[in-house]
């Protein structure tokens, strides 16, 4: 007890220690004002015990950035005021607070040295029940320092040759277990059908039963005779997730092979070698699968959002990047959805835009709600919604693109079914919305 | 709410699918028992709304493995057999459930993939309001596949030449700031006073303020004088956490400078690039810094626990990991913490152990019960702790070697105190436990 009692001192005992040594250190200056070489973070904040959200503001922004829990006799004035953030909006009633930092502290194009930052420690001190990072937004020399994407929106619009409508796309289901010779076969009938975009799921790489090297050449072969019977492009996306060296050669293959596409799952790759993939990205479209993103992203009081991740991926550089469905199988709703598309295809020193990939659960009767709420930039992913249509893989890809047509002429889908059996049989199995 | 409806039938509708198909298609088998070539998980799972904990079950083994939300007509009897997940204990109290899965699901060296799969989409489910990875056990093949800590306890030991006492070690403070030379002189102060070990903090890598290769070559300059003058083995555990061949870079330029330790962000670099820095280590011993980890593994109901985390990054092989302290400024139990530290001293397939190591918050008065926690293998770091002394950084240290000391020789902090003036400073300072 008397230790607790100790450690609930420490950082009011570090603030009177500096006081008495003449350094002023106080992170808390609701008057100032972020320069643009500020790096500005948004947390929400839930104080430990009593503690004030004032004083669980100085210890975040310590322990974030230059602090420690205890005064040292290594602490310099100087670096105070060179290197000290500054809590700048406290909102009591919320929680929410915002703090900048000089961007002298981050070191450019090292996207973990950031987060080991801004999004390190802080998440597990005692003095916070819980702590949210919110929103970040990044200067311009740190922004410019990463390679952004390579193609954004309109470099894909422009390689698929789709100007108007929404990408509609789907995963090679099941899960696992095909072959790949079935896989390829899955992946022609997906495309045939009227799907622009295949891709693998995100747990397959390159288990036994369906070999990398192999899948790539056949689907690829396939993807090509899909080309020429639809005279539309067509696109698979392999994906890549490895060590970061595999996952290079990996991405190599698919190029020889004639590919355009790669895909990552960027959580569990991480961001070191996403870095790299980027930077040694032999010309490809980089899509991002979030998969695992839930686990820090969920829990609205606590860990890191959807937001942040997908503005981070962004500017390391990812051209396409699952942001939620807002009415699909996984959770997300749509006020969340539609800041992260914003957040993504808005302006950003230049940058080029990375593409909204909307997926999980969705099938036909989804389409119009959807293309309601995200608008016509985004990439639409269904795989049991394809997969799983009564009459198969080629019949539901074709009901998803009478959906997105109807959609796109303003045509509910139960009038447009009476004249499109392949989505009738869909809106028959799932239902509208 | 038509589709709210449809959604929660979906997963019931697949396994309706199935029966009609003659696919027997539930994940439940209670009397199953794992075998050699399964990886089990234990999750915590909370089922969403008036769901049972089975249906959740289903939907979780589906989605980490080979199902989706609905029938698709792809699947295949054979598929199932041979890659289906088991379901083989529910405890509704408590709502741990264990899945097996066959290990052909997975691409042996591939912690990324194994990851998307098992701790994947299924955090994101609408199906579950909370699941949390609680614990993860690897068959010997896929163990196998990755490399392993290159030391371990005993190679660090040697290394050291230290056999029957934890270590001793400090952070540089404060964290940020400080130029390379002030910094090598933190440095040489601390290892004088008693540390074996100096370190980076998570969020210096390569900063103008003090560039990285500076910083290593006078660092090690100062570690050899410090060797010098104390006859004992010191070390210097540079953070070189960066974009992955920046970071193999660093790891070559600190071997080249007769550096023997690298240290890592390992959460925010990603296992990508952990394997990557692994399979590419010029004969370094790897210190893994967990920042980050609490974004995922705080909240005890939803998320990653640091425990499964520990284990992947001693099988992937680092020789050394924060695993908590039980008693300092970060969250984590005394049961917490000595279940982890067990999880990777522990027998696995021949492995070799991975050092734990306590950070954050620590100061001398801490060394006795933790010490009593944690057992003679602890690598116990105070930053603020030694540089916080009254008298500075270098009678910091002396105090810690001092406490260590009592510690070993049973003797009370305050009776020790009596004769050790360092000692005497640090414990009135900051108390005892």
């Amino acid at each position: 007890m008397m230790l607790q009692g100790l450690l609930e001192m420490m950082y009011p005992q570090q603030r009177a220690y500096c006081k008495k040594k003449g350094i002023k250190m106080t992170y808390i200056d609701l008057e100032y004002n972020p320069t643009g070489n500020d790096l500005v973070c948004k947390f929400f904040v839930e104080p430990h015990g009593n503690h004030s959200i004032e004083d669980a503001c100085e210890d975040i922004a310590a322990e974030s950035s230059i602090g420690t829990w205890t005064d040292v006799s290594t602490m310099e004035q100087g670096i105070f005021e060179r290197l000290g953030p500054h809590v700048f909006r406290i909102d009591k009633g919320s929680g929410e607070v915002l703090l900048a930092y000089p961007s002298e502290l981050f070191e450019p194009n090292n996207m973990p040295q950031i987060l080991s930052s801004v999004a390190g420690n802080i998440f597990g001190m005692k003095a916070v029940d819980n702590l949210r990072l919110i929103d970040i937004e990044l200067p311009e020399n740190l922004v410019k320092s990463f390679q952004g994407p390579l193609y954004g929106i309109e470099g894909i619009r422009k390689l698929l040759d789709v100007k108007n409508r929404p990408l509609v796309g789907t995963i090679v289901k099941p899960k696992l277990g095909l072959g790949y010779k079935k896989h390829a076969e899955v992946a022609y009938e997906s495309w045939v059908g009227g799907c622009d975009i295949v891709k693998d799921d995100e747990n397959l790489t390159n288990q036994a039963f369906n070999p990398f090297k192999e899948r790539i050449i056949e689907t690829l072969k396939m993807r090509d005779q899909a080309e020429e019977e639809t005279g539309e492009k067509k696109i698979y996306m392999p994906n890549i997730s490895a060590e970061t060296d595999e996952m290079v050669r990996r991405a190599h293959f698919v190029k020889e092979n004639n590919g355009r596409y790669i895909m990552v799952d960027i959580v569990t790759v991480g961001f070191s070698g996403l870095q790299s993939i980027r930077e040694k990205n032999p010309g490809l479209v980089i899509h991002a699968h979030r998969a695992m993103h839930a686990a820090f992203t969920r829990n609205k009081k606590q860990g890191i959002s959807m937001l942040v991740l997908a503005k981070l991926a962004r500017i390391i550089g990812v051209d396409q990047i699952h942001i939620g469905t807002a009415v699909g199988k996984m959770e997300g709703g749509r006020r969340e959805v539609t800041q992260i598309r914003d957040a993504i295809v808005g302006d950003l020193y230049g940058l080029k835009t990375t593409f909204p990939v909307s997926s999980g659960g969705l099938h036909p009767g989804h389409i119009p709600p959807l293309v309601d709420i995200m608008g016509g930039d985004v990439i639409i992913q269904a795989g049991g919604g394809v997969h799983g249509h009564p009459e198969g893989t080629q019949k539901g890809a074709v009901a998803m693109r009478q959906a997105l047509d109807a959609t796109m002429q303003k045509i509910p889908l139960k009038e447009y079914a009476k004249t499109h059996a392949e989505l009738n049989l869909a809106i028959q199995k799932w239902g509208t919305v």
